[in-house]
């Protein structure tokens, strides 16, 4: 088999934990298995480089930064190249460039626009385990770009894909992907599989254990994904197409995101165009909207338009929000900051009516207030207030409850309720 | 004009001294020069990374540790591009990749073969000072190298050659080249001139100032290359190719080298060929031999060798000789630490007769006994007991008189004393 590993910033944190990665490296390789391995910055040291930097300029340019910060990886490359070699296997440590990852020209979020690999190819054949360091690419003038935050999963993922690996395991600091956050809900089982559907959901629901661009290049590919944990040897969670058997089960799993502040422009004349002026407008200034409700006025000549961004640019946001309310004639804008987003992910609600249903009802049963609602094809997402997050957490865990799922799929969540009846599979 | 800047590790050891240094950088570029600027690591960061190596592997491998090692002039080229953007001027950090530093295959200590410098070329032509990471090249097969410690002089040194600078400054933290030791004799003098013979001499004993193999650079490509200090403004010291009033000076400088053991092997048999034995065996440890004197022995039919090595080497080498010299029927071999290297240095001597006698009544004048001697063209060396290092330094210095130097060529020791009458220039 040919195997791509990627390690995060915590599994190669240390010396100490660089050995351990040089120890399940040198034991796959040593089972037969041609090895790619993709490492992280050690943790602790991209911030320390970014800090370097802000003390020079509040405003560096993205193409000394891209430089800058690819040398994290290029460290933990070499360090642990240097360790798989003491474990008694040959090892090779390929930067982005020699691994032949072509991007654009994007500083600072690049986005992969080939893979080469004739030089990672050559060493594989030779014996050498190859060790890439993540995060970075160049472009085809031979300057460094990175691939934003996270982006040695999608470096992992894309190098997998380029030379057909028979899979790709992301080792992290978790044991795998799990039906609710653990530290909420005790009973949170850690899924055997995941489509990559409901991974893209969850990622972009701030459960951090999958960067999103790299599950939708591993979607794109079909590039069988492991997420598992590089301080135990349990097997992980595969991240794999999405199959029949999967619409069993309704919800796969339950978040929460607390990074949310709901802002609301109240009064917007109903003229056509001044939704698109206003979050232009946000969007310039570099801040992430995530969910949008307009609602109708009492006043049928203007509206009120309500959207949610991470609390940690609610500020800026609001400030911004109030001059362009101002210039397009609304009466005004406020922000209400102790919010949290609650979402139930699952493929199967596709085929399985009444799951909205019974969310507002389970939320309503133990008096949680729904402030904002959106939904997807395989997600439905509340705003609610932020005291409420562990309860609901809880709650919709319970209702839509792993605890009473069958062995063999025990690690996804079962319907179990009868609101359920019209899924085709059933 | 066309100026190349280098600036060593303590120039740019923080992010303050990187402002100090982007400040230095802006001015010369205000004054309507093309600025190339050469960075080392911040200091201590070299021997940070070799640290980390060290803990996981004894014996790293050459390839893997150049890796590791070019990743701290990487960081301080992106980090100076940013501080001279800061600065209001157009700024690129080049890798030496991208410089086009093309070198041999000879990790950690790689030969410069060419520079195709276009990337530079056309960035100083769209008026950008480019920032290039010292120390580091890539082999025609796309591996990075580096040059060996004090590299990056090199870098600056076949850069400019390379670009036809009119200059290339060496910025470090000393103001130039003194005709000694100043914190051991207070009249030392910065030399306005020394040529690149000079200059090769003591550097090769051990005046950090520049690196060797810099100098042979900068005197085969005839670069002119000034030493200065980037903690002021004082004018530093002029390199150069060697003008024939040089030669009126006798004595450039005195040096001193305590960093020296000295072995002897007695009673060698005197049979051809176990010299180069002996040698070449120290040599394959990586030993560098200095100085090597055989005496002839009161018994004609062996013979003593002497020599000395870097006392940091001192024990691995005794080990080594002792072997050897068994191997080859010696009576054995003994070692000495507690010696020094003094030597005088200056192209004049080649014209002026008397120098060495001066120089062996002068140490004997002051109860100095000499261990050792060794001459070359332009310098004359003595071994003698460490405990007289800083005494022999001075009445050296005095004996070839900078403090009665005039003042035209005050930075240089003229000789003052009546037995050089055979001097050509004279």
């Amino acid at each position: 088999m040919l195997i791509v590993q990627k390690y995060g910033g915590t599994s190669v944190g240390s010396i100490e934990r660089i050995k351990e990665v040089a120890k399940r490296v040198a034991k796959t390789a040593a089972a037969g298995n041609r090895v790619v391995v993709v490492v992280s910055a050690m943790s602790g040291e991209t911030d320390k480089l970014i800090g370097l930097a802000s003390q020079l300029s509040p405003n560096p340019s993205d193409r000394e930064m891209d430089l800058l910060l690819s040398s994290g990886e290029r460290i933990t490359s070499a360090l642990t190249a240097i360790a798989i070699q003491e474990q008694g296997h040959k090892a090779m440590a390929l930067t982005g460039r020699q691994m032949g990852i072509i991007t654009d020209k994007v500083h600072t979020r690049a986005r992969i626009e080939r893979i080469t690999g004739t030089k990672a190819g050559k060493a594989l054949d030779e014996g050498y385990v190859v060790v890439v360091a993540g995060f970075q690419g160049i472009t085809g003038e031979d300057d460094v770009t990175t691939l934003g935050r996270g982006g040695s999963d999608l470096s992992a993922v894309a190098v997998a894909a380029a030379l057909c690996a028979d899979l790709c395991e992301i080792y992290t600091d978790v044991d795998g992907v799990y039906t609710a956050d653990p530290r909420i809900v005790p009973d949170a089982r850690k899924m055997e599989r995941i489509s990559h559907e409901e991974m893209l959901e969850l990622a972009s629901l701030g459960s951090k254990v999958l960067q999103t661009r790299s599950v939708e290049f591993a979607m794109k590919y079909n590039v069988p994904v492991v997420v598992r944990s590089s301080f135990n040897n349990n097997p992980g969670t595969l991240v794999t197409k999405e199959e029949t058997d999967m619409e069993d089960v309704v919800v796969s799993g339950v978040a929460h995101d607390k990074n949310q502040a709901k802002i609301t422009v109240m009064g917007v004349p109903d003229k056509p165009g001044l939704a698109a002026i206003l979050f232009k407008g946000i969007a310039d200034a570099n801040i992430l909207v995530d969910m949008i409700v307009q609602n109708v006025s009492s006043d049928a000549k203007s509206t009120d338009i309500s959207f949610t961004v991470p609390r940690t640019d609610g500020r800026k946001a609001l400030q911004l929000t109030m001059k362009i309310a101002a210039s397009m004639g609304a009466k005004g804008a406020v922000m209400r900051e102790d919010i949290a987003k609650i979402s139930i992910v699952g493929v199967g609600m596709r085929t399985h009516s009444g799951v909205a249903a019974r969310m507002f009802e389970t939320l309503s049963e133990h008096g949680i207030n729904i402030i904002m609602i959106s939904t997807s094809e395989i997600k439905i997402s509340c705003i609610i207030a932020d005291k409420f997050t562990e309860l609901a957490v809880r709650v919709l865990h319970d209702a839509f409850g792993p605890a009473t799922a069958p062995a063999v799929s025990a690690a996804r969540v079962k319907q179990t309720g009868g609101k359920s009846s019209s899924g085709k599979k059933k």
